[in-house]
């Protein structure tokens, strides 16, 4: 999957290789599925608009995939023209503002952060050609908000957190997130949160045994999306304070007994529920004065205006969702040649 | 890098591609680095006993890289004839024996979790080698356990832990770490831990700014170790319970004036001191009885002997620090192409 | 460099990941670039008009590479629709018809071979990219066509074929090319043909020495585009004809005494001129009747309508011209980083 | 697949990852492979004896692959210390001792071209277990020397090639070729030569539409292998001079009517024999004073001793039909996620 394209820029897209052919390719669900990241929906999110209107180019014919590349396109219809000017020369904190004017000496400082941000709608339209890919086989990916600030959720609600403003999996932590949001906002700050992805009926055996273990790719996948700062598989880095005895997970005829493990063994899918968690650091747009550098070396105030997400992590849960099914598609294909007797009874029928 | 060989074979190896000619190669160095990963040394890890001596192949001539691929083997000497009878057929909780056999069909019941430990040291010494590079550009890579259990180290001490038995980070907690991985020994049971790797004098700049990011690339080395279930760069985690006005880190002329954001921003490094938390989960070779199912999928009891590490954090740590050697050593020579003037001055110098 | 669209879909387009930040994009030399290629110009290639104008979506700003992905996109404006009925069901010789439906069960009719001819605009303008760049470093690149039909050229004048309607290398062959081309027109068939592609002021030393040798991959380039059967560097296929005392280059302090080697010794560049010679069948789209198959197994006769080049090699060699740019682009950042000298120099003046 | 080793270093080897589960890995099979290419056997290779033994260092168990990376391992039995002094400073005109010196800065003149001769070896094994898969699914992989200097077969005999001493393909002509490269040995010259690789039983459908076609995959492995100027697929470089009537290979209710396609349209296979021709150089290792710079930039004249291959295409062809292998095995399994239909027909199985 390559994705392309700039906030600013006239349109973000992607390109998809290795679809199977004949996937019915239905534009509608991978428009439902932008409208999920999309901003401009509640309060909760950047007032900034954001049609997000997404267009096929090529790979698909009569609503099925051809095999060839799947090109998808965002054209952007918020490119209003703005006045930069207090943050051309200053490097945002928490922003990647500096790392960029150091490695490539020259920045386009209308996009920034924003910029990637703005990238992933074309992630989120991948996943969503994965994710019709994935159902085909019974497997469902979904997500939702575990932890917003310091409010936890006690249970997980796929279905509710679905329909929730704040993509909220516990219904009766949902006001109390909502209102660390609010506060946020109100005081021109922002607020991190960590997302739960989980994926049901993937089958055993993805994953490669060294180079493409299923759980490196998938903590590739995430720590590559915007504000993340950990991942963890399972029972993750709880399971550093355990005991053996207690972080196994036993086998019984009915399936594991427990799923600590969070559906990997080896870096190889068990069978059992896939669990990842998702930690977004806070936006690091906020409204209030920071103390940082120029591209001069000279120190000076950021105060930032505009509109943004006070908490990043909502619709980077939709993100990370997308790009597991992105990770789990992959592997999918990847793993039907792994037993000689598949790949002679595959060939050994279309000779006939 | 490629590794190969498993922990019963007659060898070991792998194979680095892309070292710069004419850096010199310390063998003695690379074999003190295998050294520290090297089991049978204290109560605290397993006592087999593998001698890890290296030999060179290839790439290396009158002890300089010579710029094509440098392929080293290390032999097992330790593969004595063992009776794998009481384990050949079932599946151990927490190891990879059900997952192979589902995706393969077929298993070396001989290796299992094993194998893949005994391929790291293949790691360590080609994290040998990047390390070999990264000292000439200034950039140092260290590591050391900063949790056993719930025992958590409050200071870190990179130069003690680099001596200590346990690579304690903390002189003070490393009694209580001990003493946690002795009484899991004692109880037949086993010991999950947390490792801590810093990069220092990484030059700005590393990265790529969508596809390789430095932070995804590291996520991805670092899970893909033998039972790794969490990841953290800087504040990680952590970072998703705190405010924006928090976590944010100001900079002034003298450099950052925090460091939770862990040396990493929008995917490239900042320059600042890179932080990366690797969680390990406890050994899931424990002497206790489990219940599990066998290839035939009856319900069994699984009780396994032997000799294993009590917690395979501590030899983890070492490889920890080889991988991110690795991913630094990588992004290092991809960097330098990154802005046209020094292509040009590069080759322009080389044209005269 | 990703390449992307359909001949029938609303755009095609690409990206380009790597250029070095700070090049200059002159967005009027990647539309000449793609004018050269650009069809309806003349009698020697299909009358069909396509605009070809080129926009640029990201990666560029003020004119200057930003360092991040280059995305171009290149409208079509030429999508009438057609009536296909003739072609839907059966399968074109020489073209790709066949083997798509076998390998995906499915097939765009409208696309075939004409959409991959289209694709390779795409191509020409990321290869503009890479001539700017390479400019930059004193690397030019050039190509022209050779052989149409049983008419070679003698001699090789590049600047002549840039202008030359069917980019011929050999004025004194020209008019015997061109007749060549357009009796096989009036005859409703198409010919053959044959590009020499020429790098100069190549650097010594591009190409790694076991898996991404110089040669290799300027083979896997050429051979990539449509309608390419045969590649040779050098000497090429004569040079299995000579005696190693004939075919060996002597040096001396002028450089290479002989220049049958082309370019390449062991995969890396020699710093002579690089030269590769492309061989492009006839079109296999020609309007005379053929026996071939239908979808259904039944044999039915083909008889094609419509507006094809004549001869294909003719604008394809100024896409063999811009493949072996881009990998040449590839291959001189790849080699900054092969002598430890070279890297520990550029980490250690940006430490000052 | 990765190779490592060097011809004067303890061993060679390679590794391959994705072998297929449950292959039967036929250990004599691979040797008589690598017996096909070792040299010392008669008056037409190099008098340089290698014994060329195979071992496998992992991904084998009870016989069979078990998904895991093969490693095998090939000992160098002829490292006898030579005098070097007469070229250890001299670039060998026609060798890659100038563009590596150039390259890396440093040398190591006990390999050059021959240690890249020996890599061969390992190729050929790993070829070995790529051909004991394609067997499993009818594809044979064969090859044979079809021109040697200005000597070329008329008629192709592939079993008679591969009792050859010389693999000659025809066998009218193989006494002809044999005095040619006799005559070039005994003026201490060599001769160049040329081989044809042949595949049948390929399925239709290998390879990808644009990034990893059939025929550029071919030409990437072939080209790349040492003193190689030169790739052609079916009619290859002579289809450059044909009409289109003329070169369109009709289909019929039996297949295609005529060959000239060499099995690829369009970068997938067609389901005919894949015809791959590939042209050697002359061995550049000749016993003649050749003019050439030394290191310091000087004039010297080179004039080698020692034991070279006369016609180094004659092993090469060996080595040829193994990459071909290798390029195929790849391609078969890639294409089995090419249909969804076939994805969710393996999954729906798989979970009953």
């Amino acid at each position: 999957m390559t994705t392309f394209g700039e906030s600013h820029g006239p349109a973000i897209g992607c390109v998809l290789d290795g679809v199977p052919a004949g996937l019915e390719i239905d534009e509608s669900f991978i428009q439902s599925e932008l409208d999920r990241r999309r901003p401009g929906k509640n309060a909760y999110a950047t007032a900034r608009k954001e049609a997000d209107k997404v267009e096929i180019l090529s790979g698909v014919f009569e609503g099925k995939a051809t095999g060839t590349p799947i090109a998808m396109v965002i054209y952007n219809t918020n490119q209003k023209s703005r006045d930069y000017g207090n943050i051309r020369d200053l490097f945002r904190p928490g922003h990647a503002d500096y790392t960029y004017w150091e490695k490539y000496g020259i920045r386009d400082y209308r996009g920034g952060g924003r910029s990637s941000a703005r990238e992933t709608a074309a992630r989120v339209a991948a996943g969503a050609v994965a994710k019709l890919m994935l159902r085909k086989i019974g497997v469902k990916v979904e997500s939702g908000i575990f932890r917003i600030g310091d409010v936890e959720a006690g249970n997980y609600d796929f279905d509710y957190a679905r329909n929730s403003e704040i993509f909220a999996l516990d219904p009766s932590m949902e006001q109390a997130q909502k209102d660390t949001v609010l506060r946020a906002k109100e005081a021109h700050d922002s607020i991190g949160g960590a997302a739960l992805v989980r994926a049901s009926g993937v089958p055993v055996g993805l994953g490669e045994p060294i180079y493409y273990k299923l759980d490196a790719a998938l903590a590739d996948a995430m720590m590559g999306i915007n504000a993340v700062k950990g991942v963890e598989i399972g029972e993750g880095m709880h399971s550093a304070e355990l005991y053996g005895s207690r972080n196994n997970d036993e086998m019984t005829r009915e399936g594991f007994a427990s799923h600590r493990h969070g559906g990997t063994l080896g870096g190889i899918s068990s069978g059992d529920t896939l669990e990842v968690k998702v930690y977004f650091k806070p936006t690091p747009s906020i409204f209030k004065p920071l103390k940082t550098l120029d591209i001069h070396g000279e120190e000076v105030t950021c105060e930032l205006k505009g509109r943004h997400d006070p908490c990043v992590a909502i619709r980077g849960s939709v993100v990370a969702e997308a790009m597991a099914a992105l990770v789990l598609a992959d592997m999918v294909l990847l793993n039907m040649g792994r037993r000689m007797e598949d790949v002679a009874r595959y060939y050994g029928k279309r000779n006939g």
